[in-house]
């Protein structure tokens, strides 16, 4: 018998199905992704949002090919094969594209020093307090601490609500804050329909600014069918998921 | 009575002092410093690495003055204030100085795309792993924890040996992994008198990598003396620190 992981859907749906379809090209970037997966959807909307040209394939986490393994031996996912070498981490990558592809825009990081430091420090508020918070109310088995976590992912949400300045984090321009907090967003259905979560109670702000990522073009071509998504996280609803980031969070451990 | 960090000693010493000394100008860019914060070595190596004007103030972390909580109300340390605007993080900093100042080299991060993330990747490796199994095994109270978190110590160090080209991590070039790793060497004394560590153990890789960092010119310029940095650790080693990053680990949180 294998982990409850290993019966995950195997391929993307509904509109990401059809972004996958449309590059299956070789290209030089090479996207190792996991249709299901929050920190591939960063990467994803990412490459997306700058039109940057890119090859999608699918890893199944439990039947992970040679080559992948050969230039990427930690197995994770988001990683990219560019010219024969390999990265990987959401974050890292998203920066990667900024760098190496200049010419593609929009730019997720502003050309000013201070604009640019003042984005990854909220970037890294939605790494280090909003995905945790998020993580921690989806895993917690006893009411109470299910409660106690969701007021710690309400409070990180009005933080960051409060800071926005509408439509988007930064305004007009989308950036790497709105990218690297999207695919939560799209998944806070899972809390709002087993854990209490309303948008409303962390605030109207929120509402509004949530409102707006998951309708940004570059988010909607990245999603799959809200039903596979449930599969997924019954799993981290019961506590069971063996994904990194569950095993860190139960181990009390970082990730991000 | 107040928290037993409290009784902390108010100054650098040693070699810090000197250039503490020499950076009491007022310049563009006001520097907020805890002198045993190791954290604050990271982005204040980087300054002193690159030649970059700056002023040193010290903070007492608990007489903060009313002008830096005004500008910076987390209150943590590393900030800086520049043209009246702050930031805080110590890497996110590190990245600042290389935006904003990019006439000032060495260049703590290459100028090709790929090599740049590699650099991120590992300083990521610093920040997730290494870091928190240090702090980890300080605070560690069973001899049993403590060899684990030991174990887990070790194990991060030998992975980042593999991959360093010495003398540096990235051959002759000192970059972010080194800035972001040298102060837990020049800590690793604590470890070594309290918990059983010795270099040795982590192998010559790491043994030849520490004693390159713990030497460099910026590393020194930057460095107390060691007596005032064991009074700090004295608390650590007996689980009684308050500082934001032994909460985190109390309470298995990110930090970094």
């Amino acid at each position: 018998m294998g982990t409850p992981d290993e019966q995950i859907y195997p391929v993307a749906t509904g509109r990401a199905a059809e972004t996958v379809k449309q590059h299956q090209q070789p290209q030089d970037l090479i996207f190792y992704a996991g249709w299901f997966c929050p920190y591939v959807q960063r990467s994803w909307i990412a490459l997306e949002e700058k039109g940057i040209p890119y090859q999608y394939k699918e890893v199944n986490p439990y039947k992970k090919e040679k080559h992948f393994l050969d230039i990427n031996p930690k197995g994770l996912v988001p990683a990219i094969e560019y010219k024969g070498k390999a990265l990987y981490e959401s974050l890292i990558l998203c920066e990667f594209f900024e760098d190496a592809f200049p010419e593609h825009k929009p730019h997720l990081l502003p050309d000013d020093p201070f604009d640019r430091a003042y984005v990854r420090l909220w970037t890294d508020h939605v790494a280090k307090q909003i995905v945790p918070a998020f993580m921690r109310t989806v895993m917690a088995q006893e009411p109470e601490k299910q409660k106690e976590n969701l007021e710690e992912f309400y409070k990180a949400l009005r933080t960051i609500s409060e800071k926005a300045k509408g439509p988007y984090f930064l305004g007009e321009q989308f950036s790497l804050v709105d990218v690297a907090l999207a695919p939560w967003v799209l998944r806070d259905y899972i809390l709002a329909e087993n854990r209490g979560y309303s948008r409303e109670a962390a605030g109207q702000k929120w509402k509004a600014y949530a409102e707006k990522l998951e309708s940004r073009e570059s988010v909607l071509r990245t999603q799959s069918d809200k039903e596979h998504y449930a599969e997924i996280y019954a799993r981290y609803l019961r506590n069971e998921a063996q994904s990194q980031a569950a095993k860190a969070i139960r181990a009390g451990r970082s990730f991000d």
